[in-house]
């Protein structure tokens, strides 16, 4: 028997020490083509030019309902809090996100298998997708943090071991999203430009990169030059809309002094060609709950 | 000769314990009228309507990077930085504020005394008006920290002695407002309404509240009903215009993680028929550079 050993070139080099710099995107945006449908050549272009797509009204006013006491329950059910999945705001004691919510819950199983996703994820990524990792955000009134500007992407790619940018997130809106209440803001374009950060990740760096950014942070140089090149887009919208974007979309959120929290259902589609490999700047893997090892294609 | 004693009714109780109350405005928020001018009937109608204007341009390019240079040139004079007057950052070392420029800078002298704002101030308040406090604020990118919903006057009141809100502000934009770097935001209406607030002054509160808000900020329910009751209105616009805005009205700003900084150029106008007494809240009235005792009217 001979032993086969698979070369992985790294194309999207990250955390190498050096100088920052920016790699333009080896891979295609939009792989799918606008007859499998369900969205047109118009819409396919517009999240191949901008790197993101705004569904006005994704889900029924009684699925937003339902989600609503659903996120509700699970945040006050003592069990989910105590769970090393649910990120718990060390100063307030209250929770901020529950990761794997396709996998523990009935609710948010169902819908990130609905077709309504599921195929618009296909379409975009032009194959079967699974589901790289999933999550409930809930971002308070008056104290709501901020997160400042990442590539998804860069991460699942140095932690994770992702080869390349084909996957997509999809955020849907359980509450409305005002231009002051902090909402999601992109930089269009911005995802078929990818920067390379410098510092190395540290040990067990998702323990602390959960609550605080560190590793994988572009220069402000950097963010500069995309912000004037690429602008700002600041994502407004209803409850039970939904935003897809490209995981290599640069985006932020400002934080919220505003009385309306924001809460979301985040929900990443990746491509079954397209799985995970060894982390390619980091000591080892992100658990299974941020970077899921189960490759069953969604909505099967 | 015989002592006579002035007694001053609080109209605007506020920080005496107890529960938070709302107490409808005493006095009129509008006082000279249409005729005065520079502004029409609508203008001011709007005013009284909302508690704010806004002039697309107020001040011409040249000035607009006169006050840029000069801005920057005081940022980084170290006697300055070093002065009591001037709000530095801790952690970053770097300046945000600085306060009495009208009276320690010549260019920003000019500006506080020139007749586009005076006039404007004395046509709203309905008297002469001197300048009860100035400063130039530096409001930087990545890192720019919020300021939570108050009421100036509330300040002003309790800690100033200022006894009725018959005083206007001005902010000259020297950077743009987006409304994703933190602009300002009001409650329109709000200004009709004066939230008494509960906790009472700490001695040389103004020490920490430069830097911190405390003392005087509203309760998060009464927040929120006025939110529900007035919505809130997002301040953009370009560098160069300016917003006009009552003492009275509930503002706030967002934190700013964009690359865009904001700075301002900000003055307060008071009528000279409203000068402090003692203050109404607090164990000592705030330093001059804060609450000017030179009550001169401005423009003269």
């Amino acid at each position: 028997m001979t032993a086969t050993v698979h070369e992985v070139t790294d194309l999207y080099p990250t955390r190498q020490g050096g100088e920052p710099r920016v790699i333009p995107r080896q891979d295609p945006v939009v792989q799918g083509t606008a007859e499998q449908g369900p969205m047109d050549a118009e819409t396919l272009c517009g999240f191949d030019e901008k790197g993101y797509l705004t569904i006005d009204q994704l889900i029924t006013a009684d699925e937003l309902q339902l989600f609503r006491d659903e996120l509700k329950r699970l945040a006050e059910d003592p069990e989910v809090k105590a769970d090393e999945r649910t990120v718990v705001e060390a100063k307030s004691n209250e929770v901020r996100s529950i990761f794997d919510i396709h996998k523990t819950n009935e609710v948010f199983r169902k819908i990130a298998n609905d077709p309504r996703i599921v195929d618009r994820a296909r379409q975009i990524l032009g194959s079967d997708v699974y589901i790289h990792q999933s999550r409930i955000n809930y971002k308070p009134g008056f104290v709501g943090k901020d997160f400042t500007w990442h590539s998804d992407f860069e991460t699942w790619h140095a932690e994770d071991g992702m080869p390349t940018p084909r996957a997509v997130s999809i955020s849907i809106s359980l509450t409305d999203n005002y231009s002051f209440n902090g909402p999601l803001m992109i930089m269009p374009g911005s995802h078929k430009h990818y920067i390379s950060a410098v510092d190395k990740t540290p040990e067990n760096n998702h323990k602390q990169s959960l609550v605080m950014q560190g590793a994988g942070v572009p220069d402000p140089e950097t963010l500069t030059e995309f912000a004037d090149k690429f602008g700002i887009d600041v994502l407004e919208g209803p409850a039970g809309g939904a935003i897809m974007f490209d995981s290599n979309c640069m985006h932020a959120s400002n934080g919220n002094v505003t009385p309306y929290p924001r809460s979301n259902v985040f929900i990443v589609y990746n491509s079954v060609e397209n799985t995970p490999v060894e982390p390619f700047a980091a000591p080892q893997p992100r658990p299974e709950f941020l970077s899921s090892r189960d490759f069953t294609p969604a909505g099967s």
